[in-house]
């Protein structure tokens, strides 16, 4: 190569180490920490997986004289890969001035602590939803076949453990990602500031949008294609979407919603309603 | 870390331990014997891609004089691999009192090695998928950029083999986790148990979902976010659904599909049919 | 295993050996001449990322006083790995008799040189989809959650990387498999032969599919499962399609597109048109 | 590469292949058996390591109320892939003849049940190997640099194991790859098959040869360079060696042997005996 | 596997778990700390080196224009790992009462910071040995052959780096690591707290061992098998060996040592003297 | 971390790269050459061990039926890998003016592919090597012991290796850094320039040396420590070394050398002469 290159190169990293834009781009860290890792965070979930349906994920680890070890290595390995995390985000978020970073730290202790408390809670509702699939699904053959091959149990699994996470006190960006994180995998989107009742069924998935105020019964069924969506938001003065209003329909129990519906809106879907597909709903609806 | 969070991740795995919900979130196992694994599945599907489309995948490979030691190690390779997940699977479906290991191991020998005869009959009808998508897509330069970059040819190739597999009476589980793993990938949903003629061009393919008894005739095209998909599915007295009904569509030949269109239900769609985009079908169609 | 199983194996490996659909199906490189690689561009894709969005990709590195190795290190490795990826796609077009590989490679250095001059314009540009994005979500808290966990985000990075490698020369290949790299990973489908203008911002994104020769203004918004798509394309007198003909949407400034619309055709949607949800558009529209 | 290399690689590969001494130089396993594995049993050293310090070896793991899941997995892991080198080994050695693979598959299956049984009396024994070495080392200040730094304490944990595994019933080739893996890491070479008692310390040990039939007491120290090794054996009618005869010293209680001092035959180095540096010991000493 | 095995294991936990023999094999650090790495080490190692050799190891980087670039990044990280086992190194050694551990930390930034600086230096003093060797050796065609092949060299690279360390203050466990890397990898034992001068010259090495308190001069050269070792030492009231104690010889300028020879005590070995091959040594020598 | 440890890098940065030596301390590799690299030779070797040692290296591949596909495509491999090592220890010699980089390339395909042809040969003779161990060992039990665990045989399969090269014409960097690696591994340096007959056994191994211009007949034998070395070496006018003057011993058939023994210059030990141990021989031998 001659040394042309070499020059563009050279030219080309004093541009880009000027070009600053207020620091918006560049995620400036203070020495030390840590920042928000995919790989980690996709290793915890791995671990999730693999305490909530033991066998199926991690490694066989099956013989009841030895299972307590695997699912005490694996939990207190969860816990640590989250405290990091936790502690990352929170570092992620926080302005210059104000860290302070033994606080920090403690909260994100803390947190995790209190996620892995929930574990036996998380497992006891998605034991619920492996149930709705199964028994709305003809081609299911077993419970085996959803927890290692069904999108809509990965996305729901990601879904309920980000949403925890939120509810402890996680900064954003930790269940963004691990929502995110399925959403890749699966096509499937839940925000995870959602709220998801029990027994609830995803079919297929792919195309599935669930937004951030969504509150969502028990007994749910969404199909392929259906988004549960704004319908617009409202501004401040300077014309910026105000952050955090509630937006996205109200779905009650034992409502379907088929393939490729659109529900738009705080509306409210009453209890047992059925949503045809493709449908595009912007008002609420009732049982008749 | 204080002792208190010790403490709480010994006390959740006590508790994850006792929470056994009739062991149907764990798999047990026996000692010894292998279980589904998405990582060797996937391995499995890059040999098949690599002996299919030699020179495009698995590295070069492509001098005329070495070549056949190179496609004889990776054929080998791959019904090693095969053999062990489809082991697996038949170790994965059965109850603990009917574990005949030595028949199963048997039986799985037996598939692989029928899958192995077939390979060069799969080769031939991708052939006739690859020259489909060629024809119909203006932005296609080559068939090399369809082998390397069309999502639509990498999902036809999972569900040809997995369909393969099914046929020759592998456990249901490992031709799913192949068509998954391409859905993952593609968002294309395709069952293993569907029929596919030759000359299947997919175009896009993102949000396509296409049921488990659903019969595909020759030259077929489907764009994005088409579903042929079940209406509805007959319940047995304990309102649990019958599983294995036909229920999902037939299209016969050249019969082209457009993005957003979903055809529900054991119908049929007859040769040459255009279904427009978006339209929303429960009724057979013949060619007007 | 008996020697029945190998019998097979050899047999099999005899006859893809003899399969040769003239040569269509194997890609018959030269000896030593690299091929295009998904994990190669993969790496390429990440270095990039990491000198746009320093301290959000690629480990920390953001202590002003080494900033600049980190950089250097970095646009250097992606210069050599784009350069080496670019002679294998244009190895990868080229038919024997007209190869003449120290121009290629001489062409390869050429175009990774300027697309390397060209960051801080790409990095100026991704500015401004940032910006877009989050005036548009309510949901996003800050830069830093986009850059980190927006599916529509990525899209676009791997769009703007592939479309200006494709305008400085690069083999069509490249383009290709950086953008379906994307596709892949979020389900957002842009050619990078389309021209998209800056402030352009993508909502979920799951199920979008913009076409070859789309041409999108500046502040253009879409929604997911929105299709840009080509209604029908001439064929020549052997009925194949003509490839590179303009059959793709343009959409000018300012226009929305909502979930699930579908826009088909040479058509124009002009400055400031909403387009609502399922829409099926296929003539034009002015603002009303 | 023009052909005529590729026609030499293919001429090589008929050469060697017909190449076949009675197949001396070929291992010819039968299908499906595990053959003896370097990494294998490297990776069996290295969790015997760190069941044996906790903490110094392994990651760390040393907090009291998690200290048993850590120890209870690798255990069971060791056991697991001992259980299959054994297995390996027993196979290695048999003729095609005699194999029962089911009793051989059992076989291993009770050594390294009873060689996990063993591992607390080995780590009792190797409590008395540290003492001895760091009374013995002005340069050692603690336990611990002894156990994470000195290669003579390296060298006898694999002779400890490997001797163990010899005297449950283990082939010879898998205590002797043990032995020779420390060999190879640290210059010392002690035949698995020697017996050495407590408190035997080991000087730097670069060059330490210890033959097969060496009987070696308590409180015994060597320094770099001695070889304990045999002056001659007797051959049999065939001018082969006879195997197995005892040809090695015998070392009693406290003996000390300084650096290069080489000690040959079948002889008896009495109680507190010490041999100077660079000696030539050819017959027996008692103390004067 | 039958339940007994799985009883065998249980059971071996339990008593590894109560074997404690007063904490001494087991390390018992505290939450969060680091522990000495040898993998990290190693790391470290490999990234001096290819500061110091630039090109020779850690992969290409002699282009003129982005050379900075690259030695700015290796001692950054260089930088980073050393402060991390430094400050393991003096958590390794703390007892639990006294442990302070902001004030460690702050210590092993300053260490590795005067390391840093203290680079240049040690590249200075490496190069006279290179040509120490080089002239020494009929058989080296260059530089570039000693710098790759010569384990003599990488004895001394690894000693001169240990030795600076322990004199900037580390603790003795970090510089003994680094040694015994070199041991392992080359036979060659040198104490990381003996003192040698320039123009230093290690031929062959296997087996040299040069004790803690030794003192060699400027071009000194030393061949196979040598050992400079300690012959007695004192020990104390208890009977345990008096640590620190000088012990080992002085060699002063211009010495050579041939193959084999044992110089044992706190003895001076004049400027100039020549030691014949497996001399034994015990008493002073001047050049006669 | 302050500000003065990066000041301190920054510092350190550019005195490193002030530091030139007359450029002698570092490579400066045109851009695109390759260079030597000890882990692709690391790759080399145990290409070579497994088609020469078939089922004892290399993982599995005893099949006959599948055969000569392993040792076809291991054949093909290791002559990549060498072309490449080849061309990058011609680059690593030459000096700037005259390098022709095509005739070096064309030089290391035609030595790769002698050293192909060779490889029968090499196996042939090694078989000799086997043979010798297992006839002078009564610990051995049988040729797969010796292939797997001896350390002799392996130092000695990379000498005729290394040997087979030098005599190709490779440049000496090559061979060196082969010869080397099995320095490292077992402590056995035998320079890839001396000349050794068949039936060459070396017993333990641990510190052997031998020199480049040895010349060993058939059936000797060695055992560990022992030193074929040069006595002195005449110097030019500058007093620098002469290279390549024949300084080390010649053993004619059927010599023994026992543990320890040194030889030193251009000596020969007649046919049959048997060395004893911690011999110092510098004079010529004779059977008496």
């Amino acid at each position: 190569m001659g040394n042309n290159y070499y020059a563009t190169i050279n030219n080309t990293v004093e541009r880009l180490n000027s070009q600053e834009f207020d620091g918006k781009l560049t995620h400036k860290g203070r020495d030390g920490e840590p920042y928000p890792s995919i790989n980690d965070l996709y290793d915890f979930i791995n671990l999730c997986r693999s305490v909530i349906f033991p066998g199926f994920y991690g490694s066989s680890m099956v013989n009841n004289q030895t299972f307590n070890y695997h699912i005490g290595v694996r939990v207190e390995k969860l816990f640590n890969i989250l405290t990091e995390q936790l502690y990352a985000g929170l570092c992620f978020e926080c302005k210059d001035e104000e860290r302070k970073l033994e606080l920090k730290r403690q909260k994100s202790l803390e947190i995790a602590s209190k996620f892995v408390e929930k574990l036996p809670e998380i497992k006891l509702i998605l034991r619920t939803d492996v149930e709705a699939i199964y028994n709305g699904d003809p081609a299911a053959k077993n419970f085996g076949e959803i927890i290692l091959a069904y999108p809509g149990l990965k996305a729901i699994v990601n879904y309920r453990i980000a949403h925890c996470l939120l509810e402890l006190g996680a900064s954003d960006i930790i269940p963004r990602m691990i929502t995110e994180m399925a959403h890749s995998e699966t096509g499937i989107d839940i925000h995870p500031g959602a709220t998801i009742g029990s027994y609830f069924a995803i079919d297929h998935g792919t195309g599935i949008v669930i937004g951030e105020t969504c509150i969502i019964g028990n007994h749910v069924k969404l199909y392929q294609g259906v988004t549960l969506g704004a319908k617009s938001f409202p501004t401040d003065e300077n014309n910026n979407p105000i952050k955090g209003i509630a937006r996205h329909p109200i779905l009650e129990d034992n409502v379907i919603v088929y393939a490729g519906a659109t529900i738009l809106g705080r509306i409210t879907i009453g209890e047992g309603v059925v949503i045809g597909g493709n449908e595009w709903v912007t008002t609420a609806r009732v049982r008749s």
